[in-house]
């Protein structure tokens, strides 16, 4: 069941993969890049960080907090069709030989990050651009709505109230 | 020079286009459209709301909470491109033979609102639709960072701090 832990909790809510996600959607920005967590590409996969860049590049960013975190994964290859480049962001105690090749590698913290290795290009279909495009977006909007008016229902969201 | 009064305020903060506005989001949700506030298509020009549907369509609504209001918009022509209907959203008291043929209407209030008549359909071209995604996207994910990370800084958008 989705939880919605990344909207507006404090600070010390936040999970040691959350606060890996915060500086790395921090960093993102300096890259031009807009980013959303916990988006749902298809049924059964959500990612922890899709990121949109200038070009209407997308992104896909697991954090990983540690070995265990990395190691219980069994899904990641699943995003690959979703996104033009894959990266796992990791703080600068992971055992980073861990990783598989030919994937991207952030270190990050809770303020910042740092791209390490390019994620290789596998460019997206225009279509399926397309529709991660347009799925961004709704995702983006509602969870912004859901912020600005709380009160607001949310037909077909589950969230309704 | 831009105002950030969609971002969070009190209820009591908000004014009487803003209370339209958010009846009119609310009631969007109701046809699977999603929406943002605020958006800027091309400089010098801001949207009250854009809206974008379930098979990207993309449509702009302007609220007017009185005659005045209406009177002195000068804009709204310049709507038109950027979208595929255009409508206005207004109260009941509303003199609405004030608004121009050819143009949508919504009536609403702070807590919902009534598509009364739809907005003649001039379809976007492909590129221009690709644009406006794009500028939807980033604009809610923007918006929506800043709110779960108010500390974030927020390079190039005039609003680091």
């Amino acid at each position: 069941m989705p939880n919605d832990h990344s909207l507006t909790p404090p600070k010390s809510a936040l999970q040691p993969g959350q606060l890996l996600a915060r500086g790395v959607c921090r960093h993102m920005q300096t890259h031009n890049f807009v980013t959303v967590e916990e988006l749902v590409p298809t049924s059964g996969l959500r990612v922890d960080i899709m990121a949109l860049g200038p070009k209407c590049e997308i992104w896909v960013i697991e954090c990983k907090s540690s070995r265990a975190d990395f190691m219980g994964d069994q899904k990641w290859q699943g995003y690959l069709e979703w996104c033009d480049r894959f990266f796992w962001a990791v703080d600068e105690d992971f055992p980073t030989d861990l990783l598989p090749e030919g994937t991207g590698l952030i270190i990050a913290d809770a303020y910042d990050a740092e791209i390490l290795r390019m994620g290789p290009q596998s460019k997206l279909a225009a279509p399926r651009r397309r529709v991660m495009m347009q799925k961004f977006a709704r995702h983006a909007a509602q969870r912004l709505h859901r912020l600005r008016d709380p009160d607001s229902a949310f037909p077909g969201s589950g969230l309704g109230r």
